[in-house]
């Protein structure tokens, strides 16, 4: 199996970056082939632009995602893109490791869902959700938080995690296609003893060990909509 | 009143650009301040790093939000940030004017969020919702989507938008302690005649003119949780 840990955090000794190495080393000791992006050290660069494109379709006015698939079918998008696609199409499972900065992704790993999930090659027309481009792929989110467990939920401060986490989830990992597992979660890093972090990166050691036998989560299905994308059973129409 | 509106758009005709302009126009004639901060234009740095402070607190081990505080603490953040935050602390009302790229702001949006909103200024301890820093300024999303009104709803395909907004409107905006209003979203803005596009802008002109007079969009009160942020009243808790 080709995995791919896609990291972002500003601190290279974080305790996100030891659940990065743990992504590494568990599955690397199980076989299994394992690649990372780690966008820090790669300086990656977050900016969806028209300077993403060798040669444009159109010069004038740009629009990012026609720009995607003329720039991925003539071989003009920018080398970065391509070789970060390149990794992602040829993985089975992505990793996407970060700290939750403002209830989602730090801009530099935002920068690389803007720019590496090209139009026409992951999603495109009607191809989304359960017929989008990288169907048969895993994907699963594993993120620190500061807060603590408690403050998230239905009733709790914070509102549901899953929720806030959904434009991640399933606007973006889903809608491509992909099978979204659980997110694994890292509550209350900052404040935690090193006892307490050392088994968390135990639990998630055994969580990566069965990963494959998991459930995705549940997400739409096109099957559910009608050619214009209004639902199909009119009895569940708001 | 000041106003400020951070902008952020690939395409500098872009219809986004129009309805920021709008946003500028309209309160002008009215005798308001506008500044804007079109971030394309700027060449806005997203990328949240040590480098963003001249001294640090901690050179060995970077903790963002304290570098942030001691940063701004002593005159020694990054002047882009400084700068940033100075419009935005001058400001009574802000607009974010974006494109929805994956359900989300566009990164460098992100990154302007990643990076401006210091901690100790903007919030900090137990000073979030409505005891949040920027108490008593109102913020208003202004953004265009691809896709129709319909696909968004309780039962449609890519569910409610204001809850896949919820990281920004709640998690960030009202975090912070904004009155947040209800956003102005412009549909399937690449497939619109220049007709439906000068009513959308005419809708908008409307809304800005009597946009001070509206109720903010309910948020979490701190009042409702006690000192470790569990809701007070046992009776809702999940």
């Amino acid at each position: 199996m080709n995995i791919l840990i896609v990291h972002a955090h500003p601190e290279p000794a974080s305790f996100t970056a030891a659940l990065r190495d743990t992504a590494h080393e568990t599955p690397v000791s199980q076989g299994h082939e394992v690649v990372v992006s780690d966008l820090y050290a790669m300086n990656w660069n977050p900016v969806a632009s028209g300077a993403d494109f060798g040669s444009r379709k159109n010069s004038d006015y740009l629009v990012y995602a026609l720009e995607q698939r003329h720039g991925w079918d003539t071989g003009s998008v920018a080398p970065d893109i391509r070789g970060e696609l390149e990794k992602l199409l040829a993985a089975d499972l992505l990793i996407l490791s970060f700290p939750i900065f403002w209830f989602s992704v730090p801009a530099i790993l935002k920068g690389w869902i803007d720019r590496v999930l090209v139009s026409g090659v992951c999603y495109g027309g009607k191809r989304f959700y359960d017929r989008g481009g990288l169907q048969g792929k895993k994907v699963l989110v594993v993120c620190t938080l500061g807060g603590r467990e408690h403050m998230f939920g239905p009733e709790a401060v914070h509102g549901e995690i899953e929720a806030l986490l959904s434009p991640i989830l399933r606007g973006t990992l889903a809608y491509i296609g992909m099978d979204v597992l659980r997110p694994f979660l890292g509550y209350h890093i900052p404040y935690l003893t090193a006892v307490e972090r050392a088994a968390i990166l135990g639990q998630y050691q055994a969580r990566l060990a069965s990963l494959m036998d998991e459930s995705p989560m549940p997400m739409p299905t096109l099957d559910a909509f009608d050619e214009r994308m209004r639902p199909k059973d009119t009895s569940v129409q708001a």
